[in-house]
């Protein structure tokens, strides 16, 4: 049984990619909402809140857990894999590899605050000794304007076009979407760095490292089951949950 | 002692009123900015942290509170002055009676979506007999543009337009500015709903009731005393705090 969390709506980027590549494998979803955004805390804060969603994730049957958020990826990502013993798969670690196999040499990090003050990309990717020129920017209103649903608005544009262009004279090759929000705002985002710029979702990288480790289980759950606990319940999860996993889903309350 | 306590920077603007119009009152402040935006939180929960905000101030000697928050006073407002014996003043009480003193007869509401949901003004004026048209908008952008610094973009000059421009067909008379938040944008709202439109502040208000309030007591601080406490220490509070009320706050961190 696997066993998604996010700060809020966001992992479901991650739900919307299972479906995709791996239909029919059963989950139980996390949204903490009612603390979202996680963006702004630090990093004893976001350990704890972390802890709360893994043991309510085990405590519900999971014995593989998806951190489908960024910022506890980032802060909290190395430390929470120590204290576990069920696989814990994070956000970071993946993206790195399709770093490394895309080959990129200049690259851009766009996510919350606290991802981008963590320097998470930066310091994973001079660990693992790739040569490689990292190009920062945060950019906290992207969530803000996905939860509005103003993906199309051209204040969207206007503040996209704000956060981006920096890039524009650093040259860069790809950029990781380093939020689990913002593949929402793919389009708006591949205009404004260009189609020569590969953009990296963390949702791929995920759901790609997942495939690898459920082919070499014995068992996998593909029964199709999917529960979806939120800690606050209110009308614009089920709204931005139906809207995006096309279909209508069934939100319970979580208490942690 | 006066205690005031916000979701996070927002009571700032509370803060300034108070420098202004009761120069030297003594108060302790708390910021619970680990759990900021409140907006978008139920009622059991806004309830739940603003007693742990409450029972922090009077721990730490307040005998007057303060709620700068028009999320929390909207929701748990009533709930909060009959649970506690220190009298609790909350900024929407003296926002109906500022609405009162200038006869208006269309008013424009802006705030969260949990003010606007919770329909406070609405409710508090029926009850009061007052026969007015009421207009509501929730305005979520607003408070991470603020917390961005970006008042002066153009961005945040449209985002204003799409928030305010249906006021302009309800031809509206005043316009309560729902969130402690928003006085930062009180330029900016000012020119989008028209010189005509006054703006209701609730830091004035708040500030006005409670100037009131200290003049029948026999003893009042006023050594000039300030304590900031904040749940989650980051810089930009220090710096946002530092902008609002010009001069260097000393912040410390809260543990509720």
């Amino acid at each position: 049984m696997i066993g998604i969390f996010d700060s809020g709506v966001g992992g479901l980027t991650v739900v919307k990619k299972i479906q995709e590549r791996l239909p029919n494998l059963s989950f139980i979803y996390l949204g903490d909402n009612i603390r979202a955004p996680y963006g702004n805390y630090s990093r004893e804060v976001i350990i704890r809140y972390a802890e709360e969603n893994i043991n309510f994730l085990i405590a519900h049957g999971a014995t593989i857990i998806i951190v489908a958020c960024n910022t506890v990826s980032a802060l909290a990502g190395g430390y929470l894999k120590n204290k576990y013993r069920v696989p814990i798969f994070e956000v970071i670690t993946p993206t790195i590899e399709a770093v490394a196999m895309i080959g990129s040499k200049r690259i851009g990090v766009i996510g919350t605050r606290a991802t981008i003050a963590s320097g998470v990309y930066q310091k994973m990717l001079e660990k693992n000794n790739y040569k490689i020129d990292v190009f920062n920017q945060s950019c906290p209103l992207f969530v803000p304007l996905i939860e509005e649903n103003w993906i199309r608005y051209p204040e969207t544009k206007m503040i996209t076009r704000r956060y981006l262009t920096p890039f524009k004279k650093n040259n860069i090759d790809s950029l990781i979407l380093g939020c689990t929000h913002y593949p929402l705002l793919k389009k708006i985002i591949q205009d404004r760095v260009g189609k020569r710029v590969y953009l990296i979702d963390p949702a791929e990288s995920i759901v790609e490292t997942l495939s690898k480790h459920l082919d070499k289980q014995t068992y996998v759950d593909y029964s199709g089951r999917e529960e979806y606990f939120i800690t606050d319940i209110n009308g614009r999860f089920q709204e931005i949950g139906n809207r995006w996993l096309g279909k209508l889903i069934k939100i319970k309350r979580a208490e942690l």
